[in-house]
């Protein structure tokens, strides 16, 4: 053995080596109306001296992104705006890869931020492009829509659809900050948000009496009227599911946990919504879980028929739909099957247990055929309204 | 204002809520021989009571994956194979995709694991899905080359190629467990080997004399055999590359700073991988951008003429390019570019200021053209060898 051998021999390391790591962080979610006016310096404030990339879609665009292009050019923020048709059917791995290249073209560095604005699909498919491009790069989401101010848009997870299935592919990717204006909610069509008052209402029935009875008292108003007021009610609402749905992510960011209370109203919906090639938008297939899951929980004596005719009544009042001619027990079962590999192995299926309390159904076995198949005819009746 | 709404004033919680999150973790890089003989159950006890699908190479399947299938089998894990095509062209998200298609068909649930077999595009692109799918699955990275052992298998980053930029998207996505055995390299072309000592000169030029000298030594001998032995010596460069390349990562795991001693060798060369259209494979492009480096840092007079002599003499004694016809200074000037829109404004350049250590030429200005014009000129007469 040469002395360089022998050295070599002497320094060797163990064949086990180790690498720990470590990343924390945080995030604000700021409820704000006037961020396109007199509250614009949130925004601003958030970009700093960093050149920026706004990623909307072309209505959003037309209502806020070209007036929020403006004003950051005006305050000699470097600023682009990209406008892209993202919705459910184009939320794939192709526009993930489309907004990394129009960001690449705007100039984007690695320390840049991306600005996300639009409803859940643009910030769930911004957010998944920028925490990939250039090794992950700073997101600010501007949710537009309710849905996106309630929900989508305020969690750390986002996702893109691929080989037909919901959110298939996608992970966590926390954003720098949150900003949402309740004004921009007055923009939206009925139909978009009655299908946030169903994610909504997913907090309330299984957290919190108080919202689902504010929710009874002025959620039909508030769609009626398009959250043109008043303000202070909408501003409560907003707020209370924002703090109901960090409150539940902050005990378990990284599901960890996969017996998720948030996970109410999303265990059938997401075959749902691929099943009627996305007919039904996500708050719609929401819905119909929420109303199949208070059936299943009446069926399994943890619900009184007041409170099942309560939720359903809510359900209808808002707009919403309990079923559909597509639901059958095998669709059901096979979208159970879904949640249990995608749970690690258990169902986990959340059901209301009186309004504002949920339990976990845990084995997927308890879920039986028959039990499904009475939860849909009971449902027959009602397609015909 | 009626008594509901007063109560959701009273009950409404602030304008701006914060979600906290922290995440930690390690994993261990283990070289032993003998993987899929002996010492099977190093694997075996990885993947526990899993369900587990190898996504492997057609090369690499006939050499390793089948056998790992068979093994697998006989000790009764739920195991399937599957085979893709990937190489440093199909590095894409389409192959992401790919790969999560045939995860789901394999049945792959959320606490499951996929066992990624083959070198570092094999490593990259089944990491990045595995980070995607269902959320993140844990994902065994058993690298079969080289390059793979010593760099692109053991470190947090992952990346698939886009828009005809090298790495262009991914981002930090750790293994649960690396597991190498050296025995592997020996069914490996000597041009993968030759690309493989690229990276470890890498880290031997920058960090550690000693294995300089030994690359210097065994090198050659070590391409010329096949890495067919001696055995200790395999072992302890491969253990000391992997200890070198860990303990930089180990202290910057997430790349927070942007300043790093291991991307010596990756100013230029991810512009050279794609200019050449993948002619040169990664190893090849990073001997060049290291030869560039060392000129650089001999005009800098950061090295003397003996030391940049010994490198160039090493690349050449190892196989390895040192310049090639497209390597002008506008092609540099261009990577130079790229690499300060990746490092956060700055150009970080590595250079060896001696053998075994380095400095950063943090500016972009200090690159000046003239400088990177007389290092072109520099390298012409050796490009008739």
């Amino acid at each position: 053995m040469s002395p360089t051998t022998e050295r070599a021999a002497a320094q060797r390391t163990s064949p086990v080596q180790r690498l720990e790591f470590a990343r924390d962080g945080g995030y604000d979610v700021v409820l704000r109306r006037g961020l396109l006016e007199g509250n614009a310096s949130l925004i601003t404030e958030a970009i700093g001296s960093r050149r920026v990339a706004i990623i909307t879609t072309p209505t959003v665009a037309r209502y806020y992104g070209e007036r929020l292009h403006r004003l950051l050019v005006a305050k000699d923020v470097s600023c682009s705006l990209t406008v892209l048709a993202l919705q459910e059917r184009t939320k794939t791995l192709a526009s993930v890869a489309e907004v990394a290249a129009r960001t690449r073209a705007a100039g984007i560095g690695r320390r840049d931020v991306l600005i996300a604005l639009g409803g859940g699909v643009a910030t769930d498919v911004v957010s998944v492009a920028g925490s990939l491009y250039r090794r992950g790069v700073a997101v600010i989401r501007l949710p537009t829509s309710l849905i996106g101010q309630v929900d989508a848009g305020i969690g750390l997870k986002s996702a893109v659809n691929a080989n037909g299935v919901k959110s298939a592919l996608g992970g966590f990717q926390p954003p720098e900050v949150v900003l949402s204006d309740p004004d921009w909610l007055c923009s939206l069509p009925p139909r978009a948000l009655r299908a946030g008052m169903a994610e909504i209402l997913k907090v309330a029935l299984v957290l919190d009496v108080r919202l689902f009875d504010d929710l009874r008292a002025f959620g039909p108003s508030l769609i009626a009227s398009r959250f043109a007021g008043p303000e202070d009610v909408i501003d409560a609402v907003l707020a209370r599911s924002i703090e109901l749905m960090l409150s539940e992510l902050q005990s378990n960011p990284f599901e960890e946990d996969l017996a998720r209370v948030v996970d109410f109203g999303h265990t059938f919906s997401p075959l749902l919504e691929t099943a009627s090639d996305h007919r039904f938008n996500h708050g719609e297939a929401v819905a119909i879980d929420i109303a199949l899951s208070a059936r299943i929980a009446a069926r399994l004596g943890l619900l009184a028929s007041c409170e099942l005719d309560a939720i359903l009544g809510l359900l209808r009042d808002l707009g919403l739909p309990a079923t559909a001619p597509l639901v059958t027990a095998e669709l059901l079962a096979h979208a159970a099957d879904d949640a249990v590999a995608h749970r690690g192995g258990d169902l986990n299926l959340v059901l209301p247990s009186g309004i504002g309390a949920s339990v976990f159904v845990r084995a997927r076995a308890e879920l039986t055929d028959a039990l499904l198949r009475d939860v849909v005819a009971e449902t027959v009746p009602s397609r015909s309204g």
